[in-house]
């Protein structure tokens, strides 16, 4: 007997019929013995026609508005699926965040949870009750008002609260089967993971691994939550998310992702002087644009070359506000290329094993690639190349890793 | 300077520009110097949608799970009026029921407002901020669960609030710019009132008149709200429903209604015998089937007819029950006929005024409409006739009862 919290994703609750399948799967885990609680989103399409209306309205509208609207996604499937789960005999009720609650700060829009409630729902989960959560949701104490956690959120509420109820497990079941070594579209020959470690996790969701949201891996990794990806479609196990020393055979790489999110920016000829990549980057952030990579070339004649990525979608801002301080910051030309992928190698075995980068760079080579930008991190290397490689490099390194398993 | 609370339905909010039009609508009235409340109701054909998909997973769902899903409707509303406003630079904030609270006993589905919270709302008012509220739905305050009023629920929101809230007026946005003396659809030359006692809109209401659900009038009887019905698309003065006190000239007959939503059901040679009456009416009453105009003619053989009304969707049901109970009860056969209409006369004058029935009596006669069934109250007449009829016996009235305006 364990106890469980299930998360199911918008399209796994996407119509009628979904749903009941969705409540079919929790009472077999109700009737293997096991406590459930139940977390789901909205149903699939929901919540972008409800950010659509608040911005067809007002671009620049009020983010406890917009909370209020959004908000509503969720509470439509807890509802739905509490009656799929009673009418097979299950019994079940649903909470809204500020029922739990699921206490946030009052950062609407983009919320951070606080705090949740756990004692009432774990002693519902005793008498057999199963708790169906609203995801992405929660209120804010003050003013008594419904906060939204940002996209992907409802993973997020789910770890969080598989915390609060002291949970064995948080199942994230997904429209994909568990994490794999690489994007199986590109890859035919890309394994699924059995177990991934927290840190490698969250490197490759930060790097476009899109299966678990960025910020609830951070949380099941500070709170020591076991997250198993799993399909809802299909019955059979899934990938474990646990601590690195549950895992007994560490290869050196686990992964490769990529992401054609970024767009690369390079600022010919600064002036090579102090203070420069504070003015340049004090900029970006004023105006709440996130830069990843970072390179700089040594200059020869008093000037110097900054190359640095943006997320495509702050591009045109990034761009306005250089171009706007191009007088104080007295560089000679703006390029902008957003034609570039990320690539990342990631692997907690990199710790231990030198010559992890050399394999990636020789590998890229062969294949006639040339690397853009490098950036490092302690289980993680990335390099910017041309977009139009990304399969190519991407199913290059899979197999210079010996990651590839049997041909599809 | 007033205070207001305007309330506006589904077809009034049924899409982003009517929602600006609204906010367009609230604006004017803040802008003459009034403080402002508004109560919205779901956009129009979402709560049906919310209640097919509850009936479609189970025809016997959890009230409290349904209330949770049809809920949403209207905070989807609130969100979205309240940024059409501050869009146009008018302060607002969306309140749903639990944030009120608008506080109601536990009977989901369709429960009844006990209490509202009244003086944070006024206090916004007082300082400029029109607090957009969701009609239809509370909060049940022991589990904490959402509540909703059933159908036609946001009017009663909205005088519940006026009376809360102390305001000078209700304004009922609909379309339809007001109380006619009968149904302008069947009779071109029917009458906008400018008043009307809360009385006669009770029964105009009750009997057919689907402009303003029943129990909100009610309420604004029992707590003096003045109410005005006016349309959301047209800009004129609409229909003021108010005190008898207040309306000097005060016809006999203020309107016809209509209604084709009961069924006629007569029982065949009942034992005449006391206590039968109960027996029938039990049995109905315990299978939760409303019955209306009841009349029992004269037995001569110790046995008697007995017919009354009830309302279609309880057709099925009445005469199942009935059909179970035939042993217990003895009678010889039942008819029913859907085909029926029922049409009502109303009229505060008729307390003082002798010959109203028999105005009605001789039009319907002098047409060759045939009475079915009777039933009258202090301020009301009303008779059941072939549905076929409906048409024609409201126009005979109306001119009968001299209600007719100029030629449209």
């Amino acid at each position: 007997m364990a106890r469980i919290v299930m998360k199911f994703g918008g399209t796994s609750v996407a119509d009628l019929d979904r749903i009941r399948n969705v409540a079919n799967r929790v009472k077999r885990e109700v009737d293997a013995g096991n406590e459930v609680a139940v977390v789901v989103s909205a149903m699939s399409g929901v919540t972008n026609q409800l950010v659509r209306w608040c911005q067809e309205l007002s671009p620049l509208h009020d983010a406890r508005e917009y909370d209020t609207v959004v908000a509503t996604g969720e509470q439509v499937t807890i509802g739905l699926l509490a009656i799929a789960l009673q009418t097979i005999g299950v019994d079940a009720r649903s909470w809204q965040g500020w029922q739990v609650p699921i206490v946030t700060d009052g950062a609407h829009g983009k919320a951070r949870v606080e705090r949740i409630e756990g004692a009432t729902l774990i002693e519902r989960m005793r008498q057999g009750q199963v708790p169906v959560v609203a995801g992405f949701q929660g209120v804010e104490p003050v003013r008594n008002r419904v906060t939204t956690l940002g996209r992907g959120g409802s993973d997020l509420s789910a770890v969080a609260l598989a915390a609060a109820v002291k949970a064995d497990r948080c199942d994230i079941y997904t429209d994909v089967d568990g994490i794999y070594t690489t994007d199986p579209r590109i890859v035919p020959r890309a394994r699924k993971l059995e177990k991934i470690s927290y840190e490698e996790m969250l490197e490759l969701a930060s790097v476009g691994a899109k299966v678990l949201q960025t910020r609830s891996v951070e949380l099941a990794m500070k709170q020591r939550v076991r997250v198993q990806v799993l399909s809802s479609f299909e019955d059979k196990p899934g990938s474990l998310v646990v601590d690195e020393d549950e895992i007994v055979e560490q290869p050196i790489v686990s992964g490769i992702a990529y992401s054609r999110d970024d767009a690369k920016v390079t600022l010919r000829r600064v002036p090579d002087r102090p203070g420069i990549a504070a003015g340049v980057f004090g900029a970006l952030a004023a105006a709440n644009c996130n830069v990843d990579m970072i390179v700089q070339n040594i200059g020869a004649d008093g000037t110097t070359d900054m190359t640095f990525t943006v997320g495509k979608a702050d591009l045109a801002r990034a761009q306005d506000v250089l171009e706007k301080a191009r007088g104080e910051l007295g560089f000679e030309a703006l390029v902008a290329d957003p034609d570039v992928a990320k690539i990342s190698v990631v692997g907690v075995g990199m710790r231990s094993h030198a010559g992890v980068a050399n394999t990636m760079f020789r590998a890229l080579s062969e294949k006639g690639i040339n690397i853009q930008v490098i950036s490092t991190s302690e289980i993680k290397v990335s390099v910017l190349i041309g977009a139009e490689y990304t399969e190519l490099a991407v199913r290059a390194l899979h197999t210079a890793y010996g990651l590839d398993g049997p041909a599809a």
